[in-house]
């Protein structure tokens, strides 16, 4: 009983099962290749099984739908990210430092992973266009990353105090969507985002000034 | 020779022929309503023909392709947006005031052309992904009219005046760009576009703050 409870409890919402876990990451694997490769839309979950030799039926033990093995294939594309903004964020800079560098790295991910990889990109936009939890994780993310500089620069002196710390933190985040989203960057020139990602930091650091 | 002169001289790039102002505005008419109904890409210059008795060569005569027959269409749609925005821009209001009701009227403009009216939307995604010269020039007229407001506002004392007025117009053009570029228009709800101009307005007007 203690062992049921252990592996069914936290299962994300639409995966299925027992956590058998080196099944599911096998299953993962082949998806991230099969979406890289092909694209998510041109993808089937039969395709799948036969990369690694099971039935349909015996992904769908472990996954409800295609969209939950795509969901969880962009939660470790994003969480990788998020990883990558929380390492910054409690790092030991100035906190003017730590946002500067916050909002570089935003842009060099997004790049990164979007304009060399154009299928992950398919994914990462059908994801975003739907809303699926793993984007709306990150946006959380980010924005935690974005709001624990903030709070830090506030107390260290660096930034004001007077408006309101939610505001303050999505407002950065939409401004940052300019040289972040990934809708935005298939047409854009790396020196334009560069360009853009250097005038909003001086204009998001200007609002910030006590 | 002078009327020679008169009538070839200033004519835009890609556009032949002598200025016979009422056949081109009913090539244009035709094409604005092709392009709307059809689309950019699903309408050829045979068609813009047939639809007003017309031979296609006879249309060469006045546009060297169909880019320039939609240069001059996504031009006309710009160019009122344009208006409007300069119209503000030079009204007697604060400059505070004036610097809200352009961003507001950004993002208005976008969402009355590109969410109403999908295929105006995609000759206008075209131009830009392009760089059409219409897109350029619309890019000017909008960072002209906030300029126009900031320079107002050193003036009067409302903003400060030591950052490089360039470079605080272009960095607010590329903040507006999360509730006004065509791009994101298409997956974002009006209530998030509205929750983004509200806090990117603040967080400008805080940059902006002597």
């Amino acid at each position: 009983m203690a062992e049921f409870i252990e592996i069914t409890d936290g299962a994300p919402i639409g995966q299925r099962g027992p956590a058998e876990h080196e099944r599911r990451a096998q299953i993962l694997k082949a998806a991230d290749e099969h979406f890289r490769h092909y694209g998510y839309s041109k993808t089937s979950v039969a395709a799948l099984g036969r990369a690694i030799g099971v039935s349909a039926a015996y992904i769908y033990r472990f996954f409800d739908s295609k969209q939950a093995i795509g969901e969880a294939v962009v939660a470790q594309v994003l969480s990788e990210m998020d990883a990558g903004l929380h390492e910054i964020a409690v790092g030991p800079e100035l906190a003017t430092a730590r946002l500067r560098r916050l909002l570089l790295t935003m842009m060099q991910c997004s790049c990164d992973r979007f304009l060399k990889d154009q299928k992950v990109h398919e994914i990462v936009v059908v994801a975003m266009e739907n809303n699926w939890c793993a984007t709306v994780d990150h946006q959380h993310a980010v924005e935690n990353a974005i709001r624990r500089v903030i709070i830090d620069g506030r107390e260290s002196g660096e930034f004001e105090r007077k408006s309101p710390l939610d505001e303050i933190c999505s407002a950065i985040v939409a401004a940052s969507l300019c040289f972040s989203h990934p809708k935005l960057l298939e047409s854009e020139s790396n020196e334009e985002l560069e360009r853009r990602l250097t005038i909003v930091t001086s204009l998001v650091l200007r609002s910030l000034a006590p």
